[in-house]
């Protein structure tokens, strides 16, 4: 059996993390699908797929990470070809991942107690945001 | 079809690196099926998944990198909210991520001669740990 | 229903980001899979598979971040152990991961417009590169 679903939302730009463990979960009950997979994507090459505790802290913690690794302000080639001046969101999302693969068991996703599945808004600008939920199992 | 099996180990605490490669194939060969995906997950926000060349050099380079990207001793705002001190671990796991899938031909998972799937332990303190891995396919 | 194929390709050595998804959508019509998932994993721990926009600036763009934050010349222990000068290659690929697993929905990966299924060569030199593509679904 497979089923899928579209969860949609819009961010504020960046660094919006978005906590969609919820709407994952319900995808899963609605799918009756009681084990297997549930596969999380975001088409785009600006955002990311990941896990976190969702607790505020961390939200900081995150992008103040990224900006070091990452930083925004050196000179990125993206930006001769496009001028959108968000080189270091692609090279971030490229690293983290665009999509997360996490195991169902008895109707459950098996996530820890405070294991959030996240949306990372990389972008530097408002992105209306359409990611992919696909489960897969019996 | 589909079939889970869960491992369970505990860890000496940051950063270990557990060789679970025997483990997810000893399962593989368990489910009985021949062609279809592994997904290797681990329930928590302070380890991860990924592969690697499980070799003793490799086993400190990868946690000196980690040390060099996400340093251990600068400020997280993860610990105003806990005071556990695992700020980076979180921030870590979240980069690397919590799962892995892999194809599997024949009975047997895909992975190269010398690649291994590890469990990266990353918080500061011993864990129990339990990874689980869900087989779909025919 | 399950269905796989190899895509084999040779590499010029160090960075060089295949763009690999034609090959994909292509082995996604011959499965006849119109809903499922698609998983594409490099065996190999010295080389990673992810997405990008796929514009020369963004080529460019990672392999120098790659080289900021995991450089090559710094001492790496794995040279100890094998001598090959790959250490950060392998670090590397730890980091960005060996596989991507994508929805399909109505025969179709849920790529963004923008957004191609790359392999990234980590490796120092020239390799020969196969790629599993494994396909499950309805």
């Amino acid at each position: 059996m497979n089923y899928s679903e579209t969860i949609s939302f819009n961010t504020k730009g960046e660094i919006e993390i978005v906590n969609v463990t919820d709407n994952v979960a319900r995808i899963v009950k609605k799918s009756g699908i009681k084990n297997g997979i549930g596969c999380v994507f975001v088409p785009g090459s600006t955002g990311a797929i990941t896990t976190i505790e969702y607790e505020p802290g961390l939200l900081q913690d995150l992008p103040e990470a990224l900006e070091r690794l990452f930083p925004k302000n050196i000179e990125y080639r993206h930006h001769e070809t496009w001028h959108d001046g968000n080189g270091h969101s692609h090279v971030r999302a490229s690293v983290i991942g665009p999509g997360l693969t996490v195991p169902i068991k008895n109707g459950n996703l098996t996530l820890g107690t405070w294991q959030q599945i996240v949306f990372v808004e990389l972008d530097v600008r408002k992105r209306k945001r359409e990611i992919i939920v696909q489960i897969i199992g019996e």
